[in-house]
């Protein structure tokens, strides 16, 4: 794939530390199913997505009718430092290029499309207005059509192209290959915005490697809310881009602001924080496991693969079960300022090991066993 | 990227139509920070495992202690057509190889590591049993240390080798190159099973690589569930596979019990089915938007990567919203069987979105107004 030389020796520019993100959890919010947001709402998650630090912040076209108009300029009179996209500080063109989207014959829909897109993109260029263009289908597209299309909006002053999976349909291999070839025709040499949908779980995935491929811009939402599956969660692509570039990841991005985020968001729609969701999942840093437990408390990158500090979060070694080990044990007790030997906290977590055999504990029930050990320890 | 030839000409063996699921759920959930489970819910868990077609059931190590030891009894009593893994049907070896996972010097805990890997594995051959070695951490771990000790384990007569991601730390591009490159010196030429964590969201992207890159064997749990973060869920990997190979995917899995399945563990475990989980996420076949709606009730494929009836799901295309577009209200009109003209809809639309615009609507409230204006209809 790309980023490094590969087997040919050929290189393509990776962008894993100069990407930019535009967020659309605002946009995608009113499109989903479950709710539609206030005024206020909005504003408060526009704030909390520029205190995090996003690049654009794209919103409900103020088109659609008088409220999106209205909540589209109390947004942009916020005076936000993201660029605010639909209508107020750029604007976004999606086309469905593919076959499926297209109800007319193909070729006679690929030249309207063409033309009324070029209309459009010189108009805006004409207005000194951010333009970008997307097919909405990339992935299902004709490669022949795909190419002339990007070339001609290209032309026409286009700032970015975007290449969309709107179904979710599509995997690295395919997002690497689509890129190189777009790259080696020399067709796209500007910035190129993705857009990918999480339909079959490699929305994360596809957005490294397209940024491995020579995208310049990702396009996510808050907790990957959206229509359907939604797409690139903002705190999972955030964790992934932390680990592939740290120093650009937290240069560029407030991420202990992502928690506060995800919580506000989360309410706007009231939809749970998956129980796995990367960085902010409940046991997103909780460690259970024996031999995990006493490799983390040595050294925490055996099993986390960053420092949720980064996050302002706090990792978590769950003493609470048959698997526990005595080392994690022996960590909480001292955090619980018992004094016990190292046989005496050997001694205690078989007990909290037997005692999980017969029935689910709670931190509080093993910090009781602990507590009632050492007073018996002391009495003795 | 594999699986199709590439810049340099060079062919792998792409899996995407012969791989195994290993399913780790009744492992993980053991380890997992909020559950131990019961000997009649494991037996459930793996009885609805067995009815999706899973190849392979992963259960805790019968020699953690007396429960788990009459568990893996339980299960194994059970005549399944998987294969029960740890102990039972085949015995999983994990050493964590990488820098990070070992106390003692690097050489020295190499050496040690492939001493006793290959006796482990000429012991359990000798035995007849299935032996499969794993790395636990291969993505950190020095390459040279990795082909000697895969070469040394097969040597030993290993019937598998693994590749795990324990951190959830690598990228398709990475597990490409480092699949490429084993097979390239000809490492390893037999069956390569997976295990990737998903702590950066990638899990599933890395899975699909994996399988084009050569690997033949994919961990999965059942949501996902494990520490931490957990790996790659069951429904988002079949989900995928059902894209890249449709009939491989239906012929050999039982996707229709992929909800039965996936209720049996979160109920199990007590968590929530994540608002965005592929297939069966509540809003995985919900249209909202007017111009989705539209193309949906046209065709389907415009916007779904799949038919959701291959799970035995139904679409819901919604109604209640200021975005929705009176297609959709005509094809609820016409569920309901009531009787209006295109105009009389276009109507009661206008209406729909106007109460939209000033409060939240749900399915009932949509459903009411329709109802209503319909009866108005009639009395005049």
């Amino acid at each position: 794939m790309s980023g490094t030389p590969n087997a040919a020796g050929e290189s393509s520019p990776s962008n894993i530390a100069s990407y930019k993100i535009i967020d659309s959890t605002l946009r995608e919010a009113d499109q989903w199913a479950t709710n539609t947001l206030s005024r206020d709402t909005k504003v408060a998650i526009a704030k909390a997505l520029d205190s995090f630090a996003v690049d654009y912040i794209e919103i409900t076209s103020p088109s659609l009718n008088e409220q999106a108009f209205e909540d589209s300029k109390a947004i942009a009179a916020l005076g936000l430092k993201a660029k605010v996209d639909a209508g107020v500080g750029s604007v976004a063109l999606v086309i469905g290029a593919s076959s499926f989207s297209s109800d007319v014959s193909h070729e006679k829909s690929m030249e309207k499309i063409q033309e009324s897109a070029v209309e459009v993109i010189t108009y805006l260029k004409s207005q000194n207005v951010e333009a970008q263009f997307s097919f909405e289908d990339t992935f299902r597209s004709d490669l022949v059509d795909l190419l002339s299309l990007y070339q001609a909006v290209k032309e026409a002053g286009a700032d970015r192209v975007g290449i969309n999976d709107i179904i979710g349909g599509t995997t690295p291999r395919l997002v690497d290959d689509n890129e190189k070839l777009t790259e080696r025709k020399g067709v796209i040499n500007g910035d190129i915005e993705c857009r990918f949908h999480d339909e079959t779980g490699c929305a994360v995935g596809n957005a490294v490697t397209a940024l491995e491929a020579g995208a310049t811009h990702i396009d996510t939402t808050v907790l990957g809310i959206g229509e359907r599956n939604g797409l690139v969660p903002l705190g999972a692509f955030s964790a992934r881009m932390l680990v592939a570039a740290p120093e650009y990841a937290k240069g560029k991005y407030n991420l202990k602001e992502l928690k506060a985020l995800e919580t506000v968001v989360s309410e706007a729609v009231n939809i749970n924080v998956p129980y796995n969701n990367p960085v902010t999942g409940f046991s997103a840093f909780t460690h259970k496991a024996g031999i995990h437990a006493k490799a983390i408390l040595n050294n925490p990158s055996t099993y986390e693969v960053f420092d949720p500090a980064e996050y302002g979060i706090t990792r978590n070694v769950a003493i609470n079960s048959r698997v526990t080990g005595w080392n994690a044990v022996r960590s909480r007790v001292d955090q619980l300022g018992l004094v016990m030997t190292d046989d005496e906290v050997k001694a205690v977590t078989a007990k909290i090991k037997q005692t999980a055999d017969t029935r689910p504990l709670t931190i509080e029930d093993t910090d009781n066993i602990l507590h009632s050990f050492h007073a018996e320890l002391h009495k003795a």
